[in-house]
């Protein structure tokens, strides 16, 4: 295919994206397909000869959109929102267009060089500390990595190395120990997994799977603190106590505390870890303290939610997800180190052909990452700060948290049903008043209707459905009619 | 921006991107800036408001593409080709539009389902053992990861559990051990740092960085092995003598072997581990065998080249990036597990919101990665191997074979300069015949220069310069050029 024919063919798939959004209301959230569907659909195995673009572009409707899950859908309700907007899209269009591989500065300096001032354009918007910007005189920094789950994995790996670090140099274990230096067995002094052994990692109940998963592969020891419901939100937090207590005894049995990963918007029911009461017991404990605000952290972009990031003088690292509910499509997960050039010596392997002559100077964002490779993510960004400017991004989440609030003033007038926390942020909490069973059949009964689409969660043994403002289309009305099926489905299961 | 609007301006993004490639030639292949460019360029802050789009889009062209690294310039020869093809560009633009979340099978049915098709696609065309098939009934499956360092990195640590939860059967310990069931400390049994610390993993000292930095961050030891000169294709290799005595050494002194990642086309020199000759020695020692292949794995399309996949019944798993030769856009790195069944063990956390009712019998790809999240990146797998076929990827994979042996003949004509190893698969390694340190101004006087690009290389204190045939506009009058841009230099740096 030569450049005129993707002149053509790419304004064709321009107007399939633009058609595709302009038909969302005539599909369903949910398809009705089995697992397995696709090889009766798609031949197995490739063409030797080209085939005709018009044939490949009829396939995608059939085969690929009619299959889908529609996230974007004005019924669909599921997990959290996932971002899209027409700039996002076309700053992706230019990434692949460009396609350049930034590992290095040397390699890709304007997607450096973008991305350290896009996440600087981000920080000053929702409210970080200014020591987290990459313009600031000081070691602090911002990345784009690709999900929340490798943000906290990268923190996790930063703190575990810093407490090795620092556990040897209490101890004054030379690193590596015993190692005589004709010895062809490295052991990687600053993640040496004999002083990992004694880590472990601190979170709410309330976290996200992915911080789960991050502790379990980073090999440290796990403690899940109890969170209680009440506070300033009366939902789901951490007491002081909780955490104080949790650090003594680890202590007393050899053991080293070493990370606590808080949570600002929890998938649950989008609880708030208290920072600001947190931190100062972290700091004085030499416990990293990474925060993971990958739905809520962009409702800081409005003044009235920058309760979100209070007490972030505390913070060593930080993560939100624009691509959740800031219209910057996935992937888009920026981070913050309050001292990457620390971090930076726990990541850095060389090699001779990836030197250049600013490495000293420049930043190089491979070292606060785990892959060498990185795509242009930065422009997603640029052009959708700058097309749809603050205060339109501003309306759009503050349209999430109306529409919300709406479906939970019918849920609270309505007897049959239970608000389990106050709503926050776009997302609603509730369960018919009932048990566990009718609850789970309930949700069961809605996704197989087809009509809206919602996941279910559970905290202490209770089961509850979550509704959640996720497409940017959804307005009052489909507001309505998601009530109206719930209780149109609702004798179904009673 | 309305869909309307996207019509418009999604084309002139379309316009933009064919506009460049039509210009690569007319720009140079490395930009002339410095660190810290972007801070005069941009403003400080996002507006407030919107701006308009064609303000926007005007600055793409003096902010972005005239500072930035032009990978696909015909005269960029650095690190490795990054793939770029108008069906490609149209996967991602697709892939942006739907921006759907494939984590679980149900959360986007036709993320999952075309992803594992794809897989099967390329594990057919490249001839993996249908074992890794996921159409196969047995436990092997295909999935994409981001980059090679990722599916490295997933490798080592799905090793890594295997290799515990072996040595824990072997050894009669309970796993977590001693933990008692109420303790609020989890050490998650597979993952135990206790057992990690005795484990080590091999490579060839010709294995790319990101194998160094996958075994660090793993926590596990680490030893390369010393490659020698010689064999079928007179390049680095690693003899079966190293790795076994290697492995008796390490157990000798209480360690375990637990991996041998294999490089299968380095970075350095294209090299090849013998995957054959290794492979029984990892069977018969219980040493998970992974392949990385990330360049050279796209040329066992060509039947010639088949060689590089020889011996792959002995692979646990394998990755290659269709993202570097295949004209498949980053990221694109599929990774191929024998026993996928097990390895989803290893990374499965479990939460309420992300069960569903076909969960026991189809793929959620989340288990098989780190991050939850996930991309359509299948899409631009159909459409390239369907707008090319594989008879026009094959074309272009012989292309950059014959382009690297053009240049490889001049260079071995020339009394000034000498051949380090053969010129295989579009790579050609070579060095002016004096010291390191003139080598060393060669290749910056050759980037300062800027008419072309590449990058060095040393193995054994002896330093060398690469060139790769990356682009896919390159031809045989580029090569000759490149040649004569380096002869033209050489006098001024003798």
């Amino acid at each position: 295919m030569d450049s005129e024919a993707f002149r053509k063919h790419g304004k064709e798939m321009v107007d399939m994206v633009a058609d595709y959004w302009d038909s969302l209301r005539d599909r369903q959230p949910l398809p009705d397909v089995k697992p397995g569907f696709i090889w009766d659909l798609v031949p197995d195995a490739p063409p030797e000869s080209p085939e005709e673009w018009s044939k490949i572009l009829a396939d995608v409707e059939p085969i690929v959109l009619q299959n889908n899950t529609n996230w974007h859908h004005p019924h669909f309700f599921a997990y959290f929102s996932t971002a899209c907007s027409y700039p996002a899209i076309m700053g992706d269009i230019l990434s692949g267009g460009i396609s350049s591989i930034g590992f290095t500065w040397k390699s890709s300096p304007s997607m450096t060089e973008l991305e350290m001032i896009m996440t600087d354009w981000l920080a000053k918007s929702i409210g970080l500390p200014e020591h987290f910007l990459n313009s600031h005189p000081g070691p602090g920094a911002g990345i784009i990595q690709s999900t929340a789950s490798d943000a906290t994995f990268v923190a996790i790996l930063s703190a575990r190395a810093r407490a090795v670090s620092s556990y040897k140099e209490n101890n004054l274990i030379k690193s590596p120990v015993p190692q005589p230096e004709d010895d062809p067995v490295i052991t990687f002094g600053n993640h040496d997994a004999s002083i990992v052994s004694k880590l472990v990692a601190y979170c709410s109940d309330q976290a996200h799977s992915s911080v789960d998963k991050g502790i379990m592969l980073a090999s440290v020891k796990m403690r899940k603190l109890k969170s209680i419901i009440g506070g300033p939100h009366k939902n789901y937090f951490i007491e002081t106590e909780t955490l104080e207590s949790a650090i003594r005894e680890d202590r007393a049995r050899g053991l080293i505390p070493f990370i606590y990963i808080a949570t600002v918007g929890t998938t649950n029911t989008c609880a708030v870890d208290p920072v600001r009461a947190l931190g100062p017991i972290c700091k004085r404990e030499n416990i990293w303290l990474h925060v993971d605000a990958a739905y809520a952290g962009s409702f800081s972009l409005c003044p009235e939610y920058r309760y979100l990031v209070d007490g972030f003088e505390f913070v060593d690292s930080f993560n939100f997800n624009p691509h959740k509910a800031m219209q910057i499509n996935f992937d888009c997960s920026p981070m913050w180190f309050k001292d990457a050039k620390e971090a930076t010596t726990y990541f850095n392997v060389e090699a001779e052909y990836l030197r250049h002559e600013y490495q000293a100077v420049a930043s190089d964002y491979r070292h606060l990452q785990i892959a060498l490779g990185r795509r242009f993510r930065s422009l997603k960004i640029w052009f959708v700060l700058r097309a749809l400017g603050i205060e339109k991004i501003q309306e759009s989440l503050r349209q999430r948290v109306k529409l919300a609030e709406e479906f939970s003033d019918l849920i609270s007038h309505d007897d049959n049903f239970e608000i389990i926390v106050p709503t926050h942020l776009g997302l609603v909490c509730f369960r018919y008043k009932g048990d566990n069973a009718i609850n789970e059949k309930l949700v069961n009964t809605i996704n197989d209707d087809r009509r809206i689409h919602l996941v279910p969660a559970k905290i202490n043994g209770v089961f509850f459905l979550r509704l959640a403002i996720c497409s940017t289309i959804t307005n009052s009305k489909d507001i309505e009619f998601a009530y109206h099926v719930i209780k149109d489905l609702l004798p179904k299961v009673l």
